[in-house]
């Protein structure tokens, strides 16, 4: 890369910083300092606790090691080290909020602090002599876009635990309900495919890597994601009552949690009600179902007589679509409807990417061959290949510039409090119903 | 009762109602919104649910029974109410940390819609119809006391919990310090004798009554509080580390625990540090231990050859002491060594009032006689009078106002976030030492 | 004492030795071995550990300071400790039903040894040379005694966990009846009084010193135990589902543990049922009450209108009266009915002693002056004297060789296991029904 | 199949039923009754449990559907259910410790009438009315020789908790030792292979089939398991202190478990002990590491710089290879060192089948076109496919006519009361040392 193509790429790479640096402090915007400060189970952190992080992120991995001299204020790299041990001994987890200082306030200074020594590294005539500087700036950026979608999750989390049901965000905007639901599946044949991430490519994590050959056998793949509508038929065909239909682990799950439906609904005198960003209403029965774990996802597919995809099915069937969908820039903050009933004249699955997470029947695992990377970033995904499931084609709070096709989350079997959701699939074609 | 003498009676409740109430919102002003929202433990309340609970408390024992169509904020009732289960299912103590709404600017509001009300109702002419008034505001403004007095306690031990130990606020005037101990006991003779409130006086909760006779044998009581600096010869000696000084429950209290050293104790290479509401700072021999348990009291007293006095015998050496001492209103948050030396020439016991609260060997039990009030009111102390122990005379976070020498505190006896130490007895007199 | 008075104290000393130890031996013989391994809850012993524990008593303070070169089996002192900390470190309390081994006939094997130890100790010529030793025997027969009545109290809560509810033995002796309840309160005047066990007389424990003066208002006691029948009032009242009658901790205990009658109660399609040491049977309503908790009995008390007497307002009603009642020599193994209706003529309470342990209203203390003994005796009772209630009277499987007027047993308010019930009291005189 | 064909294969499998089942009894034969009651933590289950439960799924599943009138004893059907919710509810798992009726005495009697049953039914002429007969009876055997296994496995747990530590049977035969170490690995090509059951073969579990392709690519194979002395190296080296080389949760329950060491290694004043069936002994460097969970397994991986292989890897290279090696038949109970040196003339990895059960880096999952049985026999593994790992070769406790190559064990990654240990993988080829 020539010196000019160099600098074009820093200073492009300086505009996404500033954009995604500001996208997460106008996401809190309709908070107040003390909704940033809960946590309301150790799976959520307190809002203060991402701004803080994600900046910390920043200052650990590119200020640290490139800014002569730099300084951090007393103990931010403990308080806002997440998990990584080579670093130090981070603050519990469980105890983040616990902590009411440094204040919203203060964090936002840090904040800006940081923002403007990243601007200067970024504009630095010397960056030649650092080559991982555009990696790591990349990597902090999409770190960053994942803790945006956590706030929105987490805050979410917190305001249900509130018997006021605050609103985070009131949407408007009606959004338009489909007349039918489309109910085509696409069925793919047998054979060797490749999956992940090819070398040289654009930016992506280390979990995604190398692409490499498996063998598949035939299967269908439902078009759109499963609906409210359709889950609330299990439920009232007694699903959460039946161990036939769950996995042992689930099973004790649905018993020691008293889970009776998916996570924010409830049950009123008036009807099912959800709780969403926008506070509590009607549940709608065309949206696709939110909020179910994977035991709920495995359970569902069981009664209906299908099976949940894995991994490789997925991104096989995603491999090339579009990435369009309902994304966290639309400002809905919830699922919608799939929009097109005229499903015979398309030629891929709808909803893949945006609305909900999907869960797959795909233990999170190394990939073949996977290398993980030296030194702390190498805790970034490696370490957590252990009793999760994998989730693919990101939510109505993710960002559409941070999912890819071959993008891999993960969560453990029982987590709901993230936007996630359910496709069916089939071996070979599905069964007549 | 005449009329002008009631007048006079409810304008000098106006004015104490409008100071008590100041006086909390004084309490709170070194605090930002983030600090009012923590639960640190169970144990612990936010601030913002203090200032909304005790507005609560006179909003439900006066404005709900004596303002037509008064309305409440919704969800207030469920949210603030404490353990009144008479009054309806109160929200969960441990999940106060949960909730950021209403903000705290929301609660000082409905503060101020109460407060006028409660002005109102007070300068109201029709106030001979309601008999109760004075005494339920009475009830009420000693509550908000205990209230303030939770404030500081809790804002201390959310404070500890964060490694960077925030001040509540630097306190800069130097406390002149004794130049030696006094170690003076007080003797008293064995014989019948009255404790309690007596009918018909001032204002005391329910717990005080009736006064009544008990019989006890001769004692001793020391003229002063035990210091840090004997508590840490307790400490040195292994007083931890010894089973034969403790209780059984309270041995399996240090070993769960893990208690090394009274709450708020930190061992560092330049010696012992103690955190306050001034922040982190060098422990202070001189100082009257505080922060510790019952267990710890104790073991302390076995330790040092002698006991804890009973409440009997705390009450009996108090009547009559006048009530003076280190408390709230001298704004240093923090017990201070015994003033006076010169104990040969003074005619009680020193410290009795103010400081800590003091340890006694008294479970919390009803006296002889004692009747709980009818209705919610009733709920304030009777149901608690099981497995806690009474502690006696106000603290330096207690209003002088608030306490008597018949005054009954109680806690659970591992309980060490509260302002509590150690006063020693032994029968009749002290052992040569 | 002379020579000759001393031989026959030890060789009547002997004949009690030889009686006890085979009283618990008796007791264990409707056991297989199977049962004596079992540990149902932390608070149960398993039968093996009360067979090997009782004869460490003997060995630990007898055997091994008096017999030389006395080898005790390799892990015994470990193992069969229970709480004595000055002794070594026991074996954790809670992990007794992990151990088979050694089995119960090796554990029967050691007895064996230990009482030929014993008995040649007893009889040994030097004897005069331990001043200590009547009295240690006699400590060791009254804490066997103990063990017997725990023994049964324990393997009754191990079976009742079993779907099968074995019988210990089947009593086929039918209790007659009594036609009709007797209602009458006994009156007692206040005063100055004196409670405790005088000094220079027969044997008691060290709790039950000193002798002492307590000032008693005037009070009445109820003439013989509350009822199943009176207490399954209280139940069908909606006793466990109404918070005003109880104490905030038994409140929560109801609620956690879900408590919805007493221990052993179980509602069936045919009405209650008792699980008792003859197996599952009908209620009997004329049969005192039994196995409710410190927090039942005050609940129903409140209920009732009454309250618990105190210990000392207890021991003044006992002092003189007989020793008479239903103990484990009877072989029932249960309480039976008030046998008397005739309490016109009657001049005590009736079942004061035997039948079910009597909660008093008296958190467990030491009385003023309470010295505890040196070393491991020691930690006996002392240590123990917290956060538990004392308990009067003795019960259905107690030794009557066992108890006196003066005797005071303790459990925490939640325990219900014991053979615990309800005597009622008033101040003055009871109120007209 | 003829008829004669049918008796035939009906008389041979009643021979298998004989053997199989005194086999588990004479596995009993050294423990008291005592022993056979305990449950030294959830997932273990008393050994009489074991003997009923076995006998119970004979009862469940032929003698209740095919033997007309058959009746059970009362409640056994409830006692004896594992986990069969379609059976009815199973008694609490965590709770089989409590129980001790029947007795051992009583299930053996049970044992007998259940098999005297079973004869009959097995030489029924109207067997021919039962297809499934042969199939269940098939089924019911290896279930048998699972719970054998688990009996071995469990007593070693209870006997471990007893600072006696009990020998199940004193082994004296002094097993050889290698001179030196075989190191070499096996090295597999890439490719399309085929694992899983073949259908029409003999018995298999369900979840082995379907046979199937799977893409691998290239791989090597340890010659044989980890030793002791490698495993020394790694705890001598720190490993149990280096978060790094551990997965998250891994490192997690390190933490909260305090490990350090492999299950049954302590370590002494005369350097490191194992518990061993035979009872406490000096560790022996030469044997395989056993005892060790999926995160010990994968963290000694990663500090070999290889990794664990994965299922289809291991299947791959056991193909074809004859079952042979130190099965629970050679009566040792404890895994012995490799024994042939001489690894360059071999053709397959050593130790494969029998020592130690082979941690492999596959989460356990359904084959692709996986079908779960249908009623309460589906029950037995497919509702298990959650956050376990499949463990492959069998182990020192297990029957060698229970093995097969595509036999697919599982348990959760922290469990370590199993026989399971280590085999290293590598891409491609080992790296130099």
């Amino acid at each position: 890369m020539s010196m000019q193509q160099q600098h074009d790429q820093l200073a492009t790479l300086a505009a996404r910083f500033r954009e995604v640096r500001q996208r997460t402090e106008a996401l809190c915007e309709p908070l107040n300092p003390e909704d940033c400060v809960i946590q309301s189970m150790p799976d959520v952190s307190p809002t203060r606790w991402h701004l803080a992080h994600t900046t910390w992120f920043f200052e650990t991995f590119l200020l640290k090691p490139y800014v002569k001299d730099w300084k951090s204020p007393p103990l931010y790299e403990h308080l806002f080290n997440s998990y990584y041990q080579s670093i130090g001994q981070p603050f519990t987890r469980s105890r983040r909020g616990l902590l009411s200082r440094p204040t919203v306030g203060e964090i936002h200074a840090y904040r800006r602090q940081v923002d403007r020594a990243m601007m200067r590294l970024l504009a630095d005539d010397a960056v030649d002599e650092h080559p991982d500087l555009a990696r790591l700036v990349e990597i902090g950026l999409h770190h960053e876009q994942q803790h945006q979608e956590l706030i929105l999750t987490d805050i979410k989390h917190v305001f249900s635990c509130n018997p006021i049901f605050p609103a985070y965000q009131e949407v408007v905007t009606q959004v338009s309900l489909p007349d039918r639901r489309c109910e085509a599946f696409f069925a793919f044949e047998e054979g060797l495919r490749e999956i992940g991430k090819a070398a040289s490519e654009d930016f992506a994590y280390d979990n995604e890597y190398p692409r490499h050959r498996v063998f598949l056998e035939g299967f269908s793949l439902q078009s759109r994601l499963v609906t409210n509508g359709e889950y609330l038929e299990f439920v009232e065909d007694g699903g959460y009552e039946r161990p036939e239909l769950w996995l042992s682990l689930g099973w004790q799950t649905v018993q020691e949690q008293q889970w009776q439906a998916p996570l924010y609904w409830m049950r009123s005198d008036v009807g099912w009600r959800e709780f969403t960003l926008s506070g509590l209403r009607a549940l709608c029965e065309e949206e696709p179902v939110c909020h179910v774990s994977y035991f709920e996802a495995d359970a569902f597919a069981r009664w209906a007589g299908a099976r949940l995809p894995t991994e490789q099915e997925w991104e096989v069937a995603a491999e090339g679509v579009p990435i369009e969908g309902n994304f966290v820039e639309r400002e809905v903050f919830h699922p919608i409807p799939c929009e097109s009933a005229d499903t015979d004249s398309t030629h891929a699955p709808r909803q893949l990417f945006g609305d909900v997470w999907e869960w797959t029947a795909s233990p999170y695992c190394p990939y073949p061959g996977y290398a993980q990377p030296e030194g702390a970033i190498g805790e970034y995904n490696g370490k957590f290949m252990c009793n999760q499931y994998v989730l693919r084609g990101g939510s109505c709070v993710s960002s559409r510039s941070h999912l890819r096709d071959t993008y891999r989350n993960f969560f453990p079997p029982d987590a709901r409090w993230q936007f996630s959701g359910i496709r069916l699939a089939y071996e070979i074609s599905p069964p007549a119903r």
